[in-house]
């Protein structure tokens, strides 16, 4: 298709008005279409349906411990989720300790916890330092920048690309002290969709921190969670040992994208030295997680392959939905240079990367016509993306029919911001 | 009996002589009892089991705001469960939120918040005091002194007697402004077992504290868990509003002594201006807590008439276990001068006090025998009980006939320890 940029302004003006005319036409449909939140669909919960009476007899609520589930013990999770959750992150059951319903409140109490208490080699409490500084990988999770804006935290945003942050541009900034960690999503990151390279996890592992107490928060939200490829990323602990920061990062998962979201299991990982200092704060917060919901998961998924088998089912439910936001991608916006956007190999997201000053008009034009985008801005710290460029498609939710007809509607839009904003240069 | 108080020294010796050479029959049995712990028994854990199919069908997983429990949404419970737990706690749906599996982790929550950005109505946030001191009636639950100190919260012992704490000592103290809260377990306190008076509550909710971001943590943990008598207690929301007061106190409880300790569901209260504050800062820290255990539930338990009607099932589980410890205590101790001890009408523990210096001897002295108590100083913030006379008993777990073998090595322990400190002075 011809680039909106080799159109006269005669052409461009033409253009806007058939555009405006479609547009005029999907508002008098008076649609109300929701590509807003990366949550699955009813016929993704289904398939963990048979795990909700997996437990029956009395008997069946003993733990491999010995520990009845039903019952206070086990402050770091049963025996058998450690070992089946370890699997999933690719670490021993020693380095593994499973908590609640949410990897992202693991994540915030960790980071609470080194504001209040310092983490393990800390001098102090990272709240006594007069700037805590943190490395956010742009375009990012919204819920990672409000954790470290709600504790204060400065975000610095540094470019994602396919392959991972710019290390440079992380490697240069780890040489000041008050930087003290980084947030990563290494596989599918959410929302651009790319994986880390080989390189950037080694270079993350290995590089020289003034911080002693750096720590990589690794929310390895979509470890097995392709949709058409399974994509392998080297695992951060390892790396880390190798390069001799065994104590450098944190692993975080959960089951919810696997079973229930917001009522499967999260786990943390880290080194043993970590995850023995971390079990002694956890001390202080609570007496023991919900057991019955482990064990619950365990008996269900049983293995990784297990989790295989119903990851196999999310990729395949999950496929026509992302075919159909990027097949409208590519029919209606190839070559018309009215953004670009990429390609996941799995996870939750697509992200669409407008022209400058397009991402808050599209997002407009896209309510106007009754379809919700995730808000434009929340893919940055600070909800600031300077650029006003990067949207956040999740196409999860909805049917793939709905989404096609949202996704008319998204193309349309993005069409008529380019072409607006051509015609005001 | 006759008091030891009375013994000729010829008469303690020989009195120690015979106690010993019991005592050492027992240690020859090699028995191995617990009454360490203030956890249900599995004969109660039984009464819950129903609720672990209630949920069949997918209509079944639908709250009564639409939400699919399955999935993410109502941050702050679902309806269903904020009205059965307001009910619960004595106060308004809208004054509720329900949240995870442990009452004791959103009371460090709550107080890590505080910590590091206060609480409504606080100039700054508590960690930027110099110093921040709370109250803490003693005896009192050890795990709530364990957050306090792991926070760096300096912790000031009050005396509990049978009718709340020694609130003149309380006003006094709450005019200095360091003193920024007190623990409160008003029903069947942990582990004392007595009942807040009335007196006591409204002078909590009126008492002029020079901290006005003041906080009553209430931790109602057996609002409803008689076992001889259900005592009422003023509602502490009640009189804070009556006093003009009415964002002073916070309010925990949890099902976690009626159905599943650590896989029940815990809750929170408070003032409608403390909810909306405190929903503001729950969003940093999660999405949404477990809706599909909450709605279980409410399903199971139905209304306050159906937590009462489990609640009576509990008491006459416990009544046994607690009629063979005070027994025992009556039988082998009254009159004796070898401490004295509190009858609960409800909770989960008996306080005994044991003469000056005898607490941690009784210990040692049981534990040699083969029965197992809570650590003595546990009833005191760091683990100081300057007179070591407390000691907790925690007779829920064991079977009656256990506990009565138990209590016979507890009393001897308790005589052998108060003769030999009278053969000493």
């Amino acid at each position: 298709m011809k680039s909106y940029r080799e159109f006269s302004k005669a052409e461009l003006e033409n253009e806007l008005n058939e555009l405006n005319k479609k547009y005029k036409e999907y508002q008098d449909i008076g649609l109300a279409l929701n590509m807003s939140r990366g949550k699955p669909n009813v016929n993704q919960l289904v398939f963990s349906m048979p795990m909700m009476d997996i437990l029956k007899e009395d008997d069946d609520y003993i733990a491999a411990d010995g520990v009845d589930v039903r019952n206070y013990g086990d402050l770091i999770g049963i025996p058998e989720a450690r070992k089946l959750f370890a699997d999933f992150l690719g670490i021993k059951p020693e380095e593994t300790i499973v908590l609640g319903n949410a990897s992202l409140n693991i994540m915030y109490d960790c980071m609470a916890r080194a504001m209040l208490k310092g983490v393990l080699g800390s001098d102090k409490p990272w709240s006594k330092y007069d700037k805590v500084k943190w490395i956010c990988p742009v375009p990012g999770y919204d819920r990672h920048f409000t954790i470290c804006e709600f504790l204060g935290i400065e975000m610095i945003p540094v470019k994602l690309s396919d392959y991972g942050p710019d290390m440079d541009a992380v490697e240069e900034l780890v040489k000041n002290e008050s930087v003290k960690g980084i947030w990563c999503v290494p596989k599918y990151t959410n929302p651009y969709g790319g994986c880390y390279s080989d390189e950037a996890v080694k270079r993350l592992a290995s590089m020289k921190c003034a911080a002693k107490d750096f720590r990589i928060f690794w929310d390895n939200a979509y470890a097995h969670h392709y949709i058409y490829k399974d994509v392998p990323v080297l695992n951060i602990l390892d790396e880390c040992k190798k390069a001799g920061n065994p104590n450098r990062c944190y692993l975080f998962g959960s089951t919810s994208k696997i079973t229930f979201p917001g009522a499967g299991v999260a786990f943390f990982g880290a080194s043993e030295e970590n995850i023995e200092f971390t079990k002694k704060q956890l001390n202080a917060q609570t007496i023991s997680c919900d057991k019955i919901n482990m064990l619950r998961h365990v008996r269900f998924l049983k293995d990784m392959d297990g989790i295989k088998a119903i990851m196999d089912k999310h990729a395949e439910a999950l496929r026509p939905k992302f075919d159909a936001v990027l097949n409208a991608l590519d029919t209606e916006l190839s070559g018309r240079d009215a953004g670009t956007w990429v390609k996941p190999e799995g996870g939750y997201f697509v992200t669409f990367i407008g022209n400058k000053n397009t991402a808050k008009r599209i997002y407009e034009l896209c309510k106007g016509a009754g379809v919700t985008l995730t808000e434009p801005g929340c893919t940055h710290p600070y909800h600031n993306d300077p650029d006003d460029a990067f949207l956040r498609l999740a196409p999860s939710f909805p049917s793939p029919e709905e989404l096609s007809k949202a996704m008319e509607i998204f193309t349309l839009s993005a069409k008529i911001a380019t072409v607006e904003n051509l015609l005001k240069a």
